[in-house]
C-alpha cells in the first residue's frame, strides 16, 4: 500500500540522476530580479490601470465568480471582455475560460466528432496535446512547421472531417508557424484550422491582434483561435474565438467551460484594461522587436546558438540539462531570471535557456541581463 | 468547409427541441438577486478581509503570476497558502493549481501507471471523468456510492495497481460518499483512494476541513484529496493534497501543473484569508446546517421531492428539463437564483433544481427564497 510512495521516490531519484529535478522557488513581492523568464511581454501585469481596474471589480463583485459561467459565474465584466476580445481578434464571437489550458482542451474537443482526424504539430503545447488526447480522436503528429506533411496527412484521410492544430508563435523556440500555408492546405482539404495564439496575442499582428490576424486569417469561417490571457495581457484565463455558431456550441456542450468555475471578475476586469493598453501598444511592440533583435545580436556575437525569434521568445541552446540548470542558476545568483527548459518540457531532447523579452523591464536592466547571460554561459 | 457550422447549427436546434438550450446571463455587480445557485457557501467571496487581502497582493505583485509555477509563477503567497491548506487538511503537503478542474486532471493522471485500474463513481464530476479519460487507464464506472461494487471491481483485477475515485459531497445531489467504507475496501485491496472534497471543504469536517477529515482519513498514506478554492473559500483555483512524495511527483511531472500559468497571487492571497475565516467558521457551518434542514422541511411540506443533504447542496426533483427551466426562470423573475441541472449535466436522466445554501445570504432573504421556490413550483 505505501509501496506506491516508494515507487514514486525511485522515479524521483532517476530524474535527479538525469539532472531533471524541478524545484519550486517562490518569489517575494517586488524582488529586484530582472525578469527574462515570465510571459508578461508588455509589462501590463503591474500596470497601474490594470491593477486599478482589477481592484475596482474586486470591490464591486468580491473575489471569486462564485459559480460556473452558466450558473452565477457570468458577470458584465466577462461579457464586456468577450466582446472586446472578439472585436480585437476580428472574430464573430469569443468565450472566456478560466485558463488557456482549459480553453485548449475545450476547443479541440468541441471541434471533434467521432470520425475526425486531428493533425497536430510536433512542437504543440501540452494543453493542445492533451486536448487531442481527451477528444479521443485519431491524431497524427506531423513534423514541426511542415505544411507538406500536413497535406500528406490530410490526403491520406479523404472524406473525413479533419482539424489542423498548431500554435502560432511556438512557446519553446519562439518561431512562427507557416499559418497562411497551413490554412491554404487545410482549406484545400476541407479541414479546419485551430491556432493557439498564446505567445502572439498582444505581441504580433495589427494592433497586437496576434498571429492569426497577422496572417490575414482573422474571422475566416474555418479558423478557430485560442489564447491565454496570462501572457501579454498580464492576467489569467483563456479564450476561444471564432464563428458565433461555434461559440454557442462551446457554451452548450464544452465540458471544460460548463463544469468549471468562471474566471474571477477582478481578473477579467484587469485583463479588459490590459487589452485596451495592448491594443494601443504599438510603441511597446516596437520596443519588443528591437530588444529581440538586440538579444540575438549580442548572444550570437558571444558565440551562443540562438533561435531567430518571430516574436518575443528567444531560445538559447544549452549543452545538456545539467548545464542548462547551472547556467540558469548562475544567472539567478546574479539577479537575472531566465527560463530553463529541459526534457520532457521540450519538444525534442535538447535543453535550452528560454528568454522572454518584456517591454516592462527597464532598458538598463535588460542590457545588464544580456551581459549576465553571456558571462554565465557554460 | 462552412458545412461544419451548418452541422453545429442542426445540433443546436436538436438541443433546443429537447429543452436543453443553455444561455449565458450576465449579472451586474451588487444585483439584488438572492443567490441559492452559487457555491459561495460561507459568504466569503465578498468578505471584507478576503477582498482586502486580495487587494493588498494585487498592489504588491500585480495582476497575473506572469508564468508557470516552475518559472516565475510561484510567489510567497502560493507557498503560504499551500502550507496552510496542508495544515488544515492534515496532509503532508499540498499543491495549488489554477483550477479545481486542472487539479483533478493532474491528480488522476499522476496516480496512474500503465496497468492501473481506475474505479470511478457513476456520479463523479466531469473533471474526474476527464481525468480518468486523459490518463488513458482502464476505467470501471461503479454504481453510485456502492462500496460492494467497488470491492467487486477491485477483486476482478488482482495484483494490478488501482485507484478508487470519488467525490465526498457529490456536486449535483449533495449526498456524501461512504468514505470510510470506500477506504476500507481500497486498503484491503492495496488500492489508493482519491477524494474530490470540492463541496465539503469549509462546509463539513472538524474546523471545516472537509469530508476526508470528517471520515477520519486525513493524512492517510493511501489517500489523496483534491478540492477547488472557488466554493466555500470564495475564490478560484484548485488544490491536491497528500503525501509529500506525491506532491513532489506532481511538481515534477504533472502536466496540468507544469504547463499552466500559476493562480494570480491576489487570488491566492484572498483564498488564504478565506481559509482562516473558514477554519474559524463553526458558527457559519452551524447556520448552514440549520438552513439545510429548514430547506428540506419547507419544501417537503409543500409536497416537493427533495434530497437529504449531507452538506449545503439540496436537490429538488423537477418533472423534466423544460419544467426545470421554467421553474428556475420563474424564481429568477422574482429575484431568486437557483441552479437548474438538466441532462447532460446530471449523472442520470433526471432534471432538478439545485439549491446551494449560503451562510452569506441574509436570513430574511433566505426565508423569502424558499417561499418563492415553492410558489413557482410546477
Ligand atoms: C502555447 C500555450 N498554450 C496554452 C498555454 C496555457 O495557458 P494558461 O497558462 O492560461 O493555462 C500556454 C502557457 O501557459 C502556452 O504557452
Ligand atoms: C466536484 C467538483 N470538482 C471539481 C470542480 C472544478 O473546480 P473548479 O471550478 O475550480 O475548476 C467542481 C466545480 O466547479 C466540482 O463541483
Amino acid at each position: 500500500m505505501a509501496d506506491w510512495l516508494a515507487a514514486l521516490h525511485r522515479r524521483a531519484e532517476l530524474r535527479a540522476k538525469a539532472g531533471l529535478t524541478r524545484r519550486l522557488r517562490p518569489r517575494a513581492a517586488g524582488d529586484a530580479v530582472i525578469d527574462l523568464a515570465g510571459n508578461d511581454y508588455l509589462g501590463l501585469a503591474t500596470h497601474p490601470e490594470v491593477t486599478a481596474a482589477a481592484g475596482r471589480a474586486l470591490a464591486a463583485y468580491g473575489l471569486g465568480a462564485t459559480g460556473s459561467r452558466l450558473v452565477r459565474g457570468s458577470t458584465d465584466v466577462h461579457y464586456g471582455l468577450e466582446a472586446a476580445l472578439a472585436d480585437w481578434l476580428g472574430t464573430d464571437g469569443s468565450l472566456v475560460f478560466s485558463s488557456g489550458y482549459l480553453a485548449n482542451l475545450g476547443a479541440v474537443r468541441a471541434l471533434t466528432q467521432p470520425r475526425t482526424l486531428l493533425v497536430s504539430d510536433a512542437h504543440n503545447h501540452a494543453s493542445l496535446i492533451d486536448g487531442c488526447r481527451i477528444s479521443g480522436a485519431e491524431t497524427v503528429v506531423t513534423p514541426h512547421a511542415d505544411p507538406a506533411a500536413v497535406a500528406a496527412a490530410l490526403s491520406a484521410a479523404p472524406g473525413r472531417p479533419a482539424v489542423v492544430v498548431t500554435e502560432s508563435v511556438f512557446s519553446v523556440d519562439g518561431d512562427l508557424a507557416p499559418l497562411a500555408e497551413l490554412h491554404a492546405v487545410a482549406r484545400r482539404h476541407g479541414a479546419l484550422l485551430l491556432v493557439d495564439d498564446a505567445h502572439a496575442l498582444g505581441v504580433t499582428g495589427p494592433a497586437g491582434a496576434g498571429g492569426v490576424a497577422a496572417a490575414g486569417l482573422a474571422g475566416e469561417p474555418d479558423v478557430v483561435v485560442t489564447a491565454t490571457l496570462s501572457k501579454a495581457l498580464g492576467g489569467a484565463g483563456g479564450v476561444v474565438a471564432g464563428p458565433a455558431e461555434f461559440v454557442r456550441h462551446l457554451v452548450e456542450t464544452g465540458r471544460t467551460f460548463i463544469f468549471d468555475t468562471a474566471l474571477p471578475p477582478a481578473v477579467a476586469a484587469g485583463v479588459r484594461a490590459a487589452l485596451d493598453l495592448a491594443r494601443a501598444g504599438d510603441h511597446l511592440r516596437a520596443e519588443l522587436a528591437e530588444r529581440a533583435t538586440e538579444t540575438v545580436r549580442r548572444l550570437r556575437a558571444a558565440g551562443l546558438t540562438v533561435s531567430a525569434p518571430d516574436a518575443a521568445v528567444v531560445s538559447v541552446t544549452a549543452p545538456g540539462p545539467e548545464a542548462a540548470t547551472a547556467w540558469a542558476a548562475g544567472c539567478a545568483d546574479r539577479g537575472v531570471a531566465v527560463g530553463c527548459f529541459r526534457p520532457p518540457s521540450t519538444p525534442d531532447s535538447r535543453s535550452r535557456l528560454r528568454l522572454t523579452i518584456s517591454a516592462g523591464v527597464p532598458r538598463a536592466d535588460f542590457e545588464r541581463a544580456l551581459d549576465v547571460i553571456v558571462e554565465c554561459a557554460p
